[in-house]
């Protein structure tokens, strides 16, 4: 693993438009400024006050309501709404794509845009999936900021067949943004994700809801006592309710795949808390600290 | 709530001894040292590699590998070993506590001190358990410092008749440390713990568990592309795997019971992924974003 220093990219696009300026768009738009990966960088999202921020914070050359009008004359379109957006962005944007754009997305679920946005769009434009592994618990345009990918992975997942060099000109802007890339066949990435952050994801959501519903003298002293555990648990569970929503619909075999080995792991260690099989316990978690220091060796910590 | 700055105390100890100077005692010794709790300030402790560190260290007056020997003149003894080793070193050192003296721990589970230190100890003895709400996933004396209280809560169960003098001279220890502390009830303390620390600790040995054991090709790229989600799980399962059998085994029927609860909530969204319930998903999501405002305007983040 190479860490890549942020710089210029080479060879810029002409205008590349971003669609859905959230934490990670608006992110990537503050990213691709710093890079100057293209001569005109368009913001364009649905909500009119996520716009008016975008203008306000000054991060984008163009903003657009419209999609069709933001694609327009573009060479780089970059999804980056929720996963349940895609096939009405892809149907909007179709008509009004050159010959030759490169169209990417950001989404944690890769089959989603084989599936919703690759049938939609016509012959004469190159679709590229695209998913940066970083992110905060944090929400909207005023949340991102251009480093968040660096030192963080970014997994393509091209259909067979696509050209190179259009891979190429995908991975740059993630390499000029400081990411490492990587190719992946999509259903793989669907399920290694499952297990690295949809999972965690579900559980920490229950938890924090679990704790959410406790008798009311509990409560306040969940909050007040949190630290160490449960205040982690917590921050994952702030994360946007639409997108991890869109997550879990569109990744729901392989998370109901990996839950049902959780449950199987967890009813062992319930068994061995029941039964009082120290044993047990001590061996399981010895045994986890050492995937904690593969994941410190791979500086991914 | 008042975050009370570290500062010298005011009526300092005699001798003060840590039984067990790992992360929580040796950073206890450190922050004791700084706030000159005692004139003597000793550590002791079974491992004779620990006790190695803790001279090199230099962060105590004496290191004695015998408890029995170390609380000979002791005014204040904590007891910071894990809980299974309490009954063992209440036996130990009872014969020789003075009388007056102070004796307290630092365990994850308040009836622990209740069952197995309080009636091992001779009545001319003072007991006041406690729990500082602090600590990273690292171990050993190496990995402790002087402000891994400071803002934190300290929780202090004294059984019912406690001296008000004796149970204020152990908070101010912890105040001096930069803690704030709470009287509880210790039965209420263990339910309000196994639920903020206990169940996410078990949660999260469990999900690393289930990653660990995964198809080899899967579980390099699990390392890889642990950012967000998984890497918070995998620091929380990093911690010292014999205190968290003790306190599993030592809090059984209180995280058997949230577990429960987990169960049931976890079942809900399970069905609401498997049907595509789209509408459950995201209001439970939302929901859980409240507690953890409440977490962060308690500067518990």
């Amino acid at each position: 693993m190479t860490e890549t220093e942020p710089r210029k990219i080479e060879r810029p696009f002409t205008r590349a438009v971003v669609i859905g300026t959230g934490h990670i768009g608006s992110s990537l738009l503050r990213a691709m400024r710093r890079s100057q990966a293209a001569r005109t960088i368009v913001g364009c999202d649905a909500s009119e006050s996520v716009r008016q921020r975008l203008s306000e914070l000054g991060i984008v050359d163009h903003v657009e309501a419209d999609a069709a009008a933001a694609v327009r004359g573009a060479d780089l379109v970059i999804v980056a709404t929720p996963l349940g957006a895609y096939a009405s962005v892809a149907a909007q944007i179709a008509p009004h794509l050159g010959s030759g754009t490169i169209v990417t997305d950001v989404g944690s679920v890769k089959r989603t845009a084989i599936r919703d946005i690759a049938p939609r769009l016509p012959a004469h434009v190159h679709l590229v999936p695209g998913h940066p592994i970083a992110g905060t618990e944090h929400s909207g345009p005023d949340s991102g900021f251009a480093e968040l990918f660096e030192g963080r992975w970014c997994i393509l997942t091209p259909p067979a067949g696509t050209d190179a060099a259009v891979v190429e000109r995908v991975a740059a802007i993630w390499r000029a943004a400081g990411s490492m890339v990587e190719i992946m066949d999509p259903d793989h990435h669907d399920q290694v994700l499952a297990i690295t952050s949809h999972l965690p994801h579900l559980i920490a959501y229950t938890i924090v809801g679990t704790a959410t519903d406790l008798e009311e003298h509990l409560k306040a002293e969940v909050i007040r006592y949190s630290a160490s555990g449960f205040r982690d648990f917590t921050r994952i569970a702030a994360s946007d309710p639409v997108m991890w929503r869109d997550i879990f619909l569109n990744n729901r075999d392989a998370v109901l795949e990996m839950l049902g080995r959780l449950y199987e792991d967890l009813a062992i260690l319930q068994r061995a808390i029941r039964v009082g099989d120290g044993d047990t316990l001590e061996a399981h978690f010895a045994r986890t600290r050492a995937i904690r220091r593969g994941i410190v060796e791979a500086k991914q910590a």
